[in-house]
């Protein structure tokens, strides 16, 4: 497949399934958060996932080639983002499993919310409002702030989209936890297990992978730690698991 | 100091500061999450601290020893615990800083909130009214289930009784954490730092300190995990620093 680059894009290799994507430099890039979520969130054989904020659509690639996902659907806000997932869908020639919707998660019509999802996945802004310095950048401004949607906002259109018992994946900052959590209760989305991500064992967790469940009742799981390195700087057995045939990107 | 000992009844070094503590072999004895409270529980100089469900008094005799605070005073509801407490407070010769108030937490007069203390400490029974197997033994299983306060009354006297700012110190166990955080806030005891206790650094969390300040703003910190042994089953350096003089007891 031939595919046009524009300047400060470059095809990115997964290590996934022959699966690439297209990126600018110039905007957000993927990271470390975008692949541990795709291996924390839960997708069943035949299951309509649903992935908000979804930047250039690395989730929803990604979860094609871990996935049996009867669909994906992302949806995002910048025209350049859904201009690189485009074309990234058609790279891999996805046309048949991942579709793209252009929105404000907040302008959403009425008659998208079928409850069709089994699934949704979000790797949301982390920054609250105005707090914390800001990218000069726009792009990267809104991947990382929450200028165009609050996490209450993420919230409630996650589980107005869910099936009840529909599963919700979000990952983000643990110094946002207790918002998160009485954020997803407000909205019946019951946190149901939770796995703090460590540099190394010795340090405070710098991410948090959050599985909620609509409807479920009230009891959580912690998980064991994900430690991403030993001490010699090599990665941690548990956090190859987790990488698996992407360690090297 | 001679104390009369009962049936079933030992004194145990605490190997702090030449304190002991008379306990029953037959009721609930202390384990290492009085310990590991006692330690994570920050209590300034001239504090007066507040300890709900004391039991045999075990939190108040450590923090007489760790700290300076002015008062301690401890609530406990079952009168064989009391008679046990009162008479640790003798052999410790603590009758001027450390007090004790025989009640259900939910009866406690009116004139007793006023509002003139600094810390909350807690060690709550875990588990919900009926759930889990009890023990045939009375005394053990009021101290290990809900049959005389709930989380909810916990939280709720625990805010009631402390000044503007005050700090609240809990463990409990990490499947109820969400329950934990939306009743904090309820009651505006907002959670500010947590850490889970594993047993070791692959295991899911056994248990979850919290501290919360009343009227705080909402942002949490999540410590770096308080891992108990290495994998040769000797105590890691971390746990040898929460355990100070005690790591013996």
């Amino acid at each position: 497949m031939k595919v046009v680059l524009n300047s400060g894009e470059r095809i990115d290799d997964l290590q996934l399934k022959d699966l690439s994507i297209i990126q600018n430099t110039k905007m957000f890039c993927f990271g470390i958060d975008a692949v541990l979520l795709s291996t924390f969130a839960k997708v069943k054989k035949g299951d309509n996932v649903l992935d908000l904020c979804t930047g250039n659509g690395i989730i929803p690639i990604l979860l094609s080639g871990k996935t049996q996902a009867n669909s994906i659907t992302g949806v995002e806000i910048q025209k350049e983002n859904i201009d690189l997932f485009k074309r990234s869908i058609d790279l891999n020639k996805l046309n048949d499993k991942v579709k793209v919707i252009e929105s404000d998660i907040n302008e959403l019509a009425e008659d998208f919310f079928q409850k069709e999802f089994q699934v949704v996945t979000v790797n949301p802004p982390y920054m609250i409002g105005n707090h914390g310095l800001k990218n000069d950048n726009q792009s990267k401004t809104i991947a990382r702030h929450e200028l165009y949607c609050t996490l209450d906002d993420i919230i409630r259109v996650s589980s107005k989209s869910l099936k009840e018992k529909g599963r919700f994946y979000m990952i983000h900052r643990p110094f946002r936890l207790v918002e998160i959590f009485t954020t997803m209760t407000k909205y019946k989305l019951e946190p149901k297990r939770i796995q703090f991500v460590h540099s190394k064992v010795d340090k405070e967790p710098s991410m948090v992978l959050i599985e909620g469940i609509k409807g479920a009742k009230s009891r959580i799981s912690v998980e064991k730690p994900l430690i991403i390195y030993n001490h010699d700087g090599t990665y941690t057995e548990y956090a190859l698991e987790y990488y698996g045939d992407m360690k090297n990107i």
